[in-house]
C-alpha cells in the first residue's frame, strides 16, 4: 500500500483552507481560497475538490475531513452558520463523497482542532482533555475516554456560550453573560474599553474603534496598569469556566488555542491562578493548563485531517 | 446457567443498605444496617457480607456493586467521604473481593443512580443523558455515547460544585456560589430564610432551625407567595446551570432525583421555563427533563446493581 494522504479542509467566514496532511501530520501542500468563490454550496464543493485535486498531483487521497462552523459529525451537514454564505442545511459530508468518490467527514471547527492536538500536538496519548479556543468566538472540543463527546445530535461541546456572569454582557446568540462575551478577542477589548470609561487617563490606549486585543497585548507586555486588569478580568472569568468544565468531565489536560492564548504568561498566570482557586478541593493541582502546540496557521487543516485519519 | 443475583450495596453517612437484584431489576430480598456497625473498615465489609450471605440463601450471588460518597470507579476506593467514619482511603473493592471471593465494583452515589436509572428506569436505551440529584448534596452522573463519564481520575460528574453564583452563598466545599447552594434541600431553606427575613409576614411558615423543603413544599401548595418565590429561585439558578450542562454534553435528556425532584410541577414548570430560556438557541426544546422513574428508596440498591450487571 502506497503511503496515505487525508486532504484536510477547514471552511471558514473568510477563507477556506485546503491541506494534503500524511499520517504523521506533516502539510505537503496547501492553499487558501476565499469561501464566497461560488454562489452555490454545491460549485463551492466542486471547487475546493478541483483545487485539492491539483494539489495532490500524482500523490493519492484517501479521504477528506472537514471543519466548518455549525459543522455536525452524525449527519455531515452545516446548518445555518451564521458566517457563512450559505442559508439552511447544507449536506457538505455527501457532496464532497459524490464529486470525489471518497469518505468525507464533517465536524464543526474546534472539535476538528481538538482532534488534531491529539493525533499531532499536545494532547498525543491524552484520553481525558479539553480543547478551548478563544478567537474571535469561543469554542471548544471536550475528549473523554478518548472519544469525541458529540452528544445525542452532534452540537456538544459550546463552552464559549456557557453563561458564567448571570444577567452579564449581552452575547450574538441572544442571551447574557456568556463565556464568548468575555474570553474572546472581542471579550478583551469589551474590557478594555470598560476599563478605559471608568478610569479615563489611565492607560496609553485610547478607545477607538479600531482597538484589538494585540493592542491590548502590547501594552501589557508594557506595563500598561488598565491592560493588564483586562488580562486579569478575562482570566478571572475564564478561571471560573474552566474550573465549572472540570467538575463535568474530570480531564488531567486543558489547551487553549488561538488569539488570547498567544499571549503567553500574560495571559496564563494569572489564568492559573484563578481556575486553582475555583477548583473542587479534589481537582486541585491535577489539571495542567496548557497552549495548543500546534501552530495557529495549520490547525484547523491538521485537525480536519486528524478527524478523517481517525476514521479511516 | 442458574439465574443471576447481584448484590447492590449502597453505603450512606447514616445506613447501608443491601439488596439482591436480578437481571430485570427486581429486588428479591434487602436489608438496612448502620454504617457505623462496625469500628474499622474492614469490619464493617465482613459484616456487611455477612448479611448479605444472610440474604441470599440459596441464590447464587455473581457480583457486587457498590455506591459509595466519594466512590472511585476506576481505583474501587473511596477516600476522605466526609460523612463516612472511616478516614483516609478504604480500599472497598478489595476488601469485599477478599472477603466474598466475587468482583466487587465501586462508584459514587450519583453515578450508580444514574446506572440505574439507564439499566432499569427513564434512561433505559438512553445514550446521552444526565442524571441529578437534589437531596442533602447535588449530585450529578453524565452518560455520553452510553458510557458514564469518569474522567482521568474517576472523580467527573460534580455538578453540584459547579458555580452558578459568582461571588454567592458560601459553600462547605470552601468556595462560593455552587449549585449546591441553591437547588439542594438545604438550598431552598437558605432561600426561603432569606426570603422570610426581607418580607417579614408574608408567609404562613417561619424561620426556624426546624424549617425544612417538605414544609416548604406544602406551603408552595396551599398557594404560599414566599414558598412558590422560593421554588421560583431555586428553579432560576437550576435552569442556568442545567443549561450550561446541556452546551457541555448535549444531551437528549436530564432526569432529576431526591428531595425536591419530588416537588412535582411546583418545581419541575419554572425549571423547565428558566431551562428553555438559559439554552442556547441549538438545543432549544430538544431537551426533556424528567423526574426519575425509580422509587427513592430503592434507586441506590438498583443503581449499585446495575454498576455490577454492565460489568459482568
Amino acid at each position: 500500500m502506497g503511503k496515505t494522504y487525508i486532504a484536510g479542509i477547514d471552511i471558514g467566514g473568510t477563507g477556506t483552507k485546503i491541506g494534503l496532511v500524511d499520517e504523521k501530520g506533516n502539510i505537503v501542500s496547501q492553499a487558501t481560497m476565499p469561501t464566497n468563490c461560488a454562489t452555490t454550496a454545491k460549485e463551492f464543493v466542486e471547487t475546493v475538490w478541483n483545487k485539492t485535486v491539483g494539489l495532490a498531483g500524482n500523490l493519492t487521497i484517501s479521504g477528506i475531513g472537514i471543519g466548518a462552523p455549525n459543522g455536525n459529525y452524525y449527519n455531515g451537514c452545516i446548518e445555518n452558520a451564521p458566517n457563512l454564505p450559505w442559508r439552511g442545511r447544507i449536506e457538505l459530508s455527501r457532496m464532497f463523497s459524490e464529486v470525489s468518490g471518497l469518505r468525507a467527514i464533517v465536524t464543526n471547527d474546534a472539535n476538528a482542532a481538538a482532534m488534531g492536538e491529539m493525533k499531532f500536538g499536545g494532547a498525543k496519548g491524552l484520553d481525558h482533555f479539553i480543547y478551548i479556543t478563544l478567537g474571535t468566538g469561543v469554542g471548544s472540543g471536550i475528549v473523554s475516554g478518548g472519544k469525541m463527546i458529540y452528544g445525542h445530535d452532534g452540537m456538544a461541546g459550546e463552552l464559549g456560550h456557557t453563561i458564567v456572569v448571570p444577567g452579564g454582557r449581552s452575547c450574538g446568540c441572544g442571551r447574557r453573560g456568556c463565556l464568548e462575551m468575555y474570553a474572546s478577542v472581542r471579550g478583551i477589548v469589551f474590557t478594555m474599553n470598560e476599563l478605559m470609561q471608568d478610569n479615563p487617563e489611565v492607560s496609553a490606549l485610547e478607545t477607538t474603534e479600531n482597538l484589538q486585543s494585540k493592542h491590548i497585548y502590547q501594552a501589557a507586555v508594557n506595563g500598561d496598569k488598565l491592560a493588564l486588569q483586562a488580562f486579569d478580568i478575562t482570566a478571572s472569568v475564564l478561571g471560573i469556566a474552566l474550573a465549572n468544565a472540570v467538575a463535568f468531565s474530570s480531564p488531567s489536560h486543558i489547551f487553549i488555542f488561538g488569539g488570547l492564548a498567544n499571549s503567553g504568561d500574560i495571559l496564563m498566570q494569572p489564568l492559573r491562578r484563578y481556575f486553582e482557586e475555583n477548583l473542587l478541593n479534589v481537582y486541585q493541582n491535577k489539571v495542567c493548563i496548557e497552549p495548543s502546540l500546534l501552530p495557529d496557521s495549520d490547525a484547523a487543516i491538521l485537525g480536519a485531517a486528524a478527524l478523517a485519519l481517525d476514521e479511516l
